[in-house]
């Protein structure tokens, strides 16, 4: 970092207003920690080199409270939900861009550890920063900080994947443990009088389905078990295709940490967020050797094949559970957690 | 719209959880206004074809206070800054993402209204809204609602803008008249006391942009005169490419009305912000010609050849003043009027 006149300790209205202020913000703490040589031209879009490919694109906001978290931050969450969100639709992340809103007050401190978990997050992703915005708001008109990231990736000619495509046989996957991020935010609020070990599973999962794609033939829908859980998903994907869903509960992973949090709490481990868990739908003739690919990676070391796609029962998702009694799993109407990511 | 059981009248925090309420604001309020089969496939990613070229790539995230103003308001503002930012790259704007962050509350007419900005500026564009997001925040923790957007245009092969490419003999133009963005929104807040009849240029410039690209060669460097306004963005300039830029005071465009209520607030048109006039920097042989251009734009009616790049004085803007003497136009510190985009 290049020495300033005076080190900038807290955010003010000016660091948001395209001046010299926010000049300095740029380049002593942001430039320093994300540049890189399309970032840092600074223009006011940046200039990518022709794909050669279908693109992927999409946007996410984040708001989680609080923003510092056992397992990572938002900035981490900020990275990874875009990255998941780009390699769930069968793509290569490639670039990301970061919109920051900053409210006047935010610790300098914190706005560095954010941008550091930004940094580490795109590293381990293989995703650059190139396109960033910053907006400061008055004390009181917004939490701290919130933050947009939009990506894209590059999707390759002969891949397909879509919450549509699920059919009759297929078998279903889960990449990891359940209901991690959503205990371990809940566990960190203040007030809630609870405390546990729990960390954030918040991860990039990109690897992991690169390396799916690339062994098995017949993966025909990704979703990532954010808001809403593997519930929610499974009941998208049970929808778009226009086919049951059936889980087997015993085979469904759980670590006894969470269940015992969510047994406490009131809590179903399938309704609660992830940020680092993906369900897959695919050819059930692959799915042992699938979940063998995903154990090898540490964010997939708890995958598992918990369920089968049928003709039964269209547009639902049902759960045969331990007692060997059978449910059915709806979506959530509203949300368990609100500003969970 | 669909009919629904109950019409949605103010946003609530599961409007933003990921379950059928969020479900419900999407399909009863978003999709009838922005749908189109890119965006309506509701996949976390979407999936463009393969552009065939470079790719011009951008975020901003929109504050505005207040929401609604004269000309226009934040939906509009937040296609629209976009959309120039990718213009100013020589880009065809094509596909933009939006984010929302909503504050719990929030009243639906008021997001009614817009999102149907967002559309009408989409589509006088050109764009299309492909992906986005909406989170939903407590009462007291935002402003209303925020807007980021991220937006890809292609760059043709052949043509390279950037604010480096200044070279001492061209010419400098502008596009319309100063100061009307900063004006119109200053005068719609409330308690200062001021009333006027000025009216925000917030405008879609790529069509402009491409026209003026079609007809000239020699464009070197274009830039929208957002936030600090003219100074700011040609201050940019003649720090990238090193060069000098003179000003003739008497051939920039400045509305009566705006120089009124500037005089009256102390503030120098050339600082305050625009959201539909750009710079440009071009070879001074084909300056009238392409003010002709311009002229033939609703929004470029007040173009203007306002001044012309040097060798003296690099990295400096000055302006020759109607009575003949010579001020140096610096960059503002800070800002002069916060949240105005």
């Amino acid at each position: 970092m290049k020495p300033s006149v005076q080190e900038i300790k807290e955010i003010r209205l000016a660091h948001g207003g395209g001046g010299t202020l926010s000049q300095r913000l740029l380049h002593e703490l942001i430039i320093p920690v994300l540049g890189n040589p399309l970032l840092n031209t600074l223009d006011d879009s940046v200039l990518l080199p022709d794909p050669g490919s279908r693109l992927a694109f999409t946007t996410d906001s984040f708001v989680v409270q609080p923003l510092f978290f056992p397992g990572g931050d938002i900035g981490r969450l900020a990275v990874c939900g875009t990255v998941n969100d780009l390699a769930m639709a069968g793509a290569v992340p490639k670039y990301i861009s970061l919109g920051m809103i900053l409210e006047e007050g935010f610790p300098v401190a914190d706005l560095k550890t954010v941008i550091g978990s930004v940094r580490a997050a795109a590293e381990e992703a293989g995703v650059l920063v190139v396109a960033g915005d910053t907006k400061v708001v008055e004390k009181g008109k917004a939490d701290g900080i919130f933050i947009n990231t939009a990506g894209i990736g590059m999707v390759p000619a002969n891949k397909t994947v879509s919450a549509s495509l699920a059919a009759p046989g297929d078998a279903v996957l889960v990449s990891g443990s359940l209901g991690r991020h959503g205990m371990a935010v809940l566990s960190s609020r203040e007030g809630l009088g609870i405390r546990t070990a729990i960390s954030s599973d918040v991860a990039p999962l990109n690897h992991l389905v690169f390396s799916l794609m690339e062994s098995c033939e017949g993966v025909h829908s990704l979703r990532d078990a954010t808001r809403g859980g593997l519930a929610a998903v499974l009941n998208e994907i049970a929808v778009s295709s226009g086919v049951g869903i059936e889980l087997d509960e015993r085979s469904i992973p759980v670590g006894e940490d969470v269940q015992a949090a969510c047994d406490l709490l009131g809590f179903d481990p399938l309704y609660v967020a992830n940020e680092g868990v993906f369900a897959v739908v695919m050819d059930q003739r692959e799915a042992d050797h699938a979940v063998q690919i995903l154990k090898g990676f540490e964010y997939g070391r708890n995958a598992a094949r918990i369920g089968r796609v049928s003709k039964e029962s269209p547009g639902r998702v049902t759960l045969r559970t331990n007692l060997g009694t059978c449910r059915i799993i709806d979506p959530l109407s509203g949300e368990q957690l609100p500003r969970i990511c």
